[in-house]
């Protein structure tokens, strides 16, 4: 097979060989920058970086990969995920060796401000596709990056590399069971099935076998070959390659873990650590000589174009005030619009998309609606696999169910992706259904992700000028909606932006009190107000509907003017609308008299008043709260 | 196989069938009851409630399921746990006609205060065994009871039933995957296959099948049968059973959602909503009574007394002041001691167990610790499966791991299951493995959950203190460890508790500035109170090794004598040891100034003590805060 696929001409350093022997030479030289890597850094995983460079060498060396070294960002390069992100010294040294940054790099790996980190990192490196270490997520991300290029109407394909033991991790029969769904026959997994993970023997752990099976029952094709027989893994590719019949092809690579030095092979305990006698190993190797590659400057990556879909035009919904509407539904309808208008966003949901309102967008832009069914790691990793090639993803469900992708959150956050995170039924004012479904920590969550937006309007209008920026935010941007129908606060002219708040009731310098809150909270803020104010007391009425970045000078200001604060939330008292508050007097060196109204019990069912009452962060506590502030209750 | 098998002369109140007559009527009734409970509550999901009642109906009446309605904590009882769990009105009408509780409490469903949410919850309904409504936990958690029952050396098995749709969730997998392993042959997992999910047919949204091809892949027994065939079901029921090879087995019911309710029938658009004509649905089901059972009051819960290991006894391990000991392995050591006094703690681990010193444990107590692999979302589980036994269960992986297990901590809670949580290689401090591996989101997601205690001692001693404490504490508490090696500051007597704290340095009135650390931290505010000593300036040292509860007094008594703190952390700002500090000032109405050290930026690979000045959260720059407050720099 090796002979009859040459790489397309277009395709840069791309090292054509027309046999194995050629191919056999370049795993040699790879195997040994791996250990002169490991050595160099005293750290490092050299038993699965041995027995995966035998597969990686095929892939780049023997034809397989369409690339451009000199391009990595080549639209219609194929593209190659790392999932078992810890053998990131097999693939810095296929990069260095194919030419995607100079050999010398190799040197610097795992030191400080060098760009060849402990697992891959895809700001940082060339021909990185995603940055990986948390293992089990690379196949989901190259589900969506399959599913970008089926959406570009493109030809490229994509590969996921998987180690055996990271095969244990659910989410990856997440995305086995998502693919085919897809008929994503654009993508091939390749497991190095080398046996050994970091305790032990994978049969000893968990055997995986039948493993091919397992792939088959999921509706792949699947082969098993032996992953150092360079033609035979070769001749797997190209069978995947021809696979067209919308299943995806898996190919179960026999390995032996540090395949090639005898000191390590196949054994327990080298997990993480560097070869101990490495003159031995290199001798081993036959490596009288360090491979030297030409060193060359990067050109600035090439930005590429992708399919987009043809608009029809419109403007964002607006809502007249004093109507009532859930902001969920403000969400859906907004983003239909926000699709009309822009070519590149779309949608996915957690099949609950009649339920966070994103069936408006699905029933107005079905072919760019992903229905990503009950598996949010998926689609969390699809929405990360899609904003790789320029789409603008937005990925919907209950906030309570954004937690079960949390890891994949903070992944994303470290591969600098821009994936906005919609969670609906916020809170306890959901009402009858119960804790379970209550999204009571997602604030914090979100919050504490690096670099994160969160927003949390209190209305239509709101909503839908948050849900328009929110898909030209880069990182991590979270809008939380809430279930039932709140006033239309705003007209439909006002600015909205991330870090902004509103100034609801008061602001003169008669002001007493301060009252925060953002969405089901500002509601409950605002009638607080308007009960004190009966009183003879003035409040002043803060949307905090940007939580993260938060406000800080109209917190500050309130907090001189007034002297007293007091914080509404639908959520746990910790990390969310509360903590950003006192973080923002913090860093102001202001030093109000705050209290902080949140959900502090485990909350049962109900309607939404009696839960927002028993939770003690409806208008009767808020105002209470500021009467003893003041000494007037 | 009906006539065969008569429950078990001790078995309460089992209520014997001998003919499937009397279990259609009873199937009869039950469904009667679920139409009315819907009717009363307004809302709630009739379509997944009927197609799963037959199974059910077998389940609890046709002597399948060992167990005594008057006794629900009998501790020889067979466990059923429903995964679906917004198919409560099955579970709850079924609990009421076999005497678990009074008949008119279904009457109250989804109502405030009311015992009967709109998703099963553990601790207000007798007979319920794990609360769910996060789709796709029931069958982790059942490993974990299948487990807690092999522990036991008992013969009670445990019983799971899923949706189809919830099956396309990645730790359903996970789950499968794990229990041959653990040769789960008293595990049975019932399918309700009723092929409509909450947006519509299964097959259109993700095609499950082979459902039974892939549970075989996985090492299961599987079978499929007409789950509306009450006889067929009861005989592959009475199969798994007798399956004792080590298979768990899985029954594929093929259902049909709203079965017996023809205006629902296997129609898409009723997830979540009443019968529209509940009158002429009664009729259909030929409802000329209202099912009425005895009501009756229930004793008080009787406790069990399972096997525990025999203990070699022994006492903590103790380190001298002043040897460096990383937390981590202080923490299996400790656990090791503790294994040998107590027979009911069991350890988990995430396959890392040499990296969190989990290992210690497992070399001591190999028959009480549980390599849960790459599968921390199963880990999690089957702690709260095993624990709900009365296991006392430390599951341990890397901090930034169990962010993959998020949303089962958040059930947990809800669970009211006591688990004890442990994460090792804690922040920037681990050095050279880079951002994919260090834990900067752990706090402020452990503190969100309700009822949480959050724990990062500093010291090899406090360590080892805090884990015996932690045996005994109830909810999800969370032990934060560090990577590399840090000095022993605490004698080997010095008391430890949640809500505590430790003054390092300091005390005096003549303090002028407070530096809060915990874990890593505290060694950097050591060292910078003594450079600022060098300089004059009296620095107080607090080492707030409880995150949550925090120590209110200590850090109010520090605010008011010196009037400047200076909190740092190796965690993300937001939500994390410095917004604990803030809150409980608010709390006190207690106003100094402070300032948050944290890590506000994106870490990459280095040593630690370069990490640690990057993130500008060492001794360096905690002494440059202090002099900025102090006007001294």
């Amino acid at each position: 097979m090796l002979e009859s696929r040459v790489p397309s001409p277009e395709a840069g350093k791309v090292i054509a060989v027309a046999n194995v022997d050629e191919l056999k030479e370049i795993s040699r030289d790879l195997r040994v920058d791996i250990i002169q890597m490991l050595v160099e850094a005293g750290s490092g995983h050299p038993g699965g970086s041995l027995s995966a460079i035998d597969a990686l060498t095929c892939l780049y060396f023997g034809g397989i990969l369409n690339y451009r070294a000199n391009e990595p960002h080549w639209p219609d390069r194929d593209r190659f995920v790392l999932s078992k992100g810890h053998c990131s010294p097999a693939m810095y040294t296929v990069l260095a060796r194919a030419g995607f940054f100079p050999h010398d790099w190799l040197k610097t790996f795992r030191k400080f401000e060098s760009r060849l980190q402990g697992h891959v990192d895809r700001i940082r490196v060339p021909g990185v596709e995603a940055s990986s270490g948390s293992l089990g997520q690379g196949l989901s991300i190259a589900v969506g990056m399959a599913i970008a290029s089926k959406l570009d109407k493109a030809s490229w394909r994509v590969y996921c590399m998987l180690g055996d033991g990271e095969s244990q991790a659910g989410q990856v029969w997440e995305a086995t069971m998502s693919a085919p769904k897809f008929a994503l026959d654009n993508l091939c997994a390749i497991v190095d099935n080398n046996q050994v993970q970091q305790t032990g023997k994978v049969t000893d752990i968990m055997d995986l076998s039948p493993l091919a099976e397992k792939f088959r029952a999921f509706n792949w094709h699947a082969i098993e070959v032996d992953g150092h027989d360079l033609a035979a893994v070769d001749e797997a590719l190209a069978e995947a390659t021809a696979t067209a019949d919308g299943r995806p092809t898996a190919v179960v690579a026999r390995t032996v873990k540090g395949k090639g030095v005898k000191a390590v092979e196949d054994r327990n305990g080298f997990h993480g650590k560097p070869i101990a006698d490495a003159a031995a190993a290199l001798a081993e190797l036959g490596a009288d000589r360090i491979p030297e590659l030409d060193a060359r400057p990067l050109p600035p990556p090439a930005d590429g174009k992708p399919h987009r879909f043809a608009t029809g035009g419109g403007t964002l919904p607006t809502w007249p005030v004093g109507e009532e509407v859930p902001t969920r539904r403000a969400y859906g309808q907004a983003l239909a619009a926000l699709g009309s208008v822009r070519g590149d966003v779309v949608a996915l949901d957690g099949e609950v998309s009649d339920s966070t309102f994103a069936k408006v967008f699905a029933d107005a832009h079905p072919e760019r609606f992903f229905e990503m069914f009950i598996a949010e790691q998926q689609m969390v990793a699809a929405a990360v696999g899609m904003q790789a090639r320029g789409w603008v993803p937005f990925a919907s469900t209950f906030a309570a169910f954004l937690t079960r992708a949390y890891d994949f959150i903070r992944m994303a956050s470290i591969s600098r992706a821009d994936i906005r995170l919609v969670g609906s039924h916020a809170g306890v004012s959901i009402g009858q259904d119960g804790p379970s479904q209550m999204g009571l920590e997602d604030l914090a969550a979100l919050r504490a992700v690096h670099g994160s937006t969160v927003l949390y309007p209190c209305d239509a209008n709101s909503t839908a000028k948050l849900v328009e920026i929110m898909a030209d935010l880069r990182g991590v941007s979270y809008l939380r909606t809430t279930r039932g129908a709140t006033p239309v606060l705003y007209e439909a002219g006002e600015a909205f932006e991330p870090g902004g708040s509103k100034l609801v009731r008061g602001g003169g310098a008669g002001d007493q009190v301060t009252l925060i809150g953002a969405g089901i909270t500002l509601h409950e803020a605002v009638k607080a107000a308007d009960a004190l104010a009966a009183e003879g007391i003035r409040a002043r009425v803060v949307d905090l509907y940007s939580v993260k970045p938060v406000d800080v000078t109209a917190i500050v200001d309130a907090a001189a003017a007034t002297g007293h604060i007091v914080t509404a939330e639908d959520h746990h008292p910790e990390g969310g609308l509360g903590d950003a508050v006192l973080d923002a007097l913090a860093e102001a060196g202001e030093t109000p008299r705050v209290t902080k109204l949140a959900v502090r019990i485990m909350p049962g069912s109900g309607t939404p008043a009696e839960l927002l009452a028993d939770a003690g962060i409806d208008a009767a506590a808020i105002a209470a709260a500021a009467r003893r502030h003041l000494g007037a209750s």
